[in-house]
């Protein structure tokens, strides 16, 4: 399974690609997308949309993840954030692709084993599951790439409770 | 001036075409975008997107106003409402029109005279204002035209301080 992982921000919006299967992920690429800040609000968002399209069509993900945001101190940042998740939600449905969301205590949870992990630590983690150098640069990317390891992770337990709900419904003689 | 008010939203998205100029108003047209609250979030904005630009090719505003939407005690709310105000921005830059945020306080101030105003007076005063024989339903439509409404009277106040500035300046021998 391949994973687009989406860091929603207009200033600066994580993006990292990973593929992989449970205990096993490698990157395919990783970037930021940033709009100047004084730029007009529309124009931001066009210019988010076609980089965003243009990863989607570029790496060819079967599933994009998406970092949920909750209420913030920062008003003004919880909405270009809100404004950044819909242009991600637009832009996969467009292309025929499921959308998945995750929490940033899901991600941490994830790739540390700790809901509560600092960011350097999920970026050392990040840096050890995919064999890279280094931790990706800015803490967007490495976010991104985290969150798409997250959803490989979770995806494959769910995936597994799905297997182990149909062979148990499978055992009582009714269909999955 | 045309305006396009915007009262953004997922579930109800009130749309109101208003022309005129200070003092001065008519309704163009006035309508509900409503999308299925089960439906998937990026099909949801996908066709959100598709009926405002209907709209704006329909009735080609010079200006979209939409309102400027806070933190609100229901944080998923809020969210959805984000996303609708994206997809707004992003398709008034796609036909290149402006876009202008008023509150909910400038909206009521602008047509009732009181910004603490409660939502039946707005409605009452939107419908004397562009002489029409019922208060439009649901309340998304009537707030949309009230938000046009709203930028017609204000952006004539400010042509106005721009004129008298630019006047001021030519006073003083400087080009405005």
């Amino acid at each position: 399974m391949r994973v687009l992982g989406v860091d929603p921000g207009l200033t600066r919006c994580g993006l990292g690609v990973v593929e992989g299967r449970p205990g096993r992920a490698h990157m395919i690429a990783v970037g930021v997308v940033r709009t100047p800040r004084d730029a007009e609000a529309g124009q931001r968002l066009a210019f988010l949309e076609s980089e965003l399209d243009t990863w989607l069509g570029r790496f060819q993900p079967d599933v994009v993840a998406i970092e949920r945001v909750f209420a913030d101190v920062n008003v003004a940042s919880v909405m270009t954030t809100a404004h950044a998740t819909a242009i991600a939600l637009l832009t996969a449905h467009k292309r025929g692709l499921p959308v998945v969301f995750h929490t940033p205590t899901e991600v941490k949870a994830a790739v540390t084993g700790s809901g509560r992990a600092e960011k350097a630590q999920v970026g050392a983690m990040v840096m050890r599951i995919l064999s890279l150098d280094a931790v990706p640069k800015p803490a967007d990317a490495s976010d991104a790439l985290a969150l798409a390891i997250c959803h490989l992770w979770r995806g494959a337990a769910e995936g597994r409770l799905t297997s182990l709900a149909a062979a148990a419904s499978g055992a009582r003689g009714m269909r999955a």
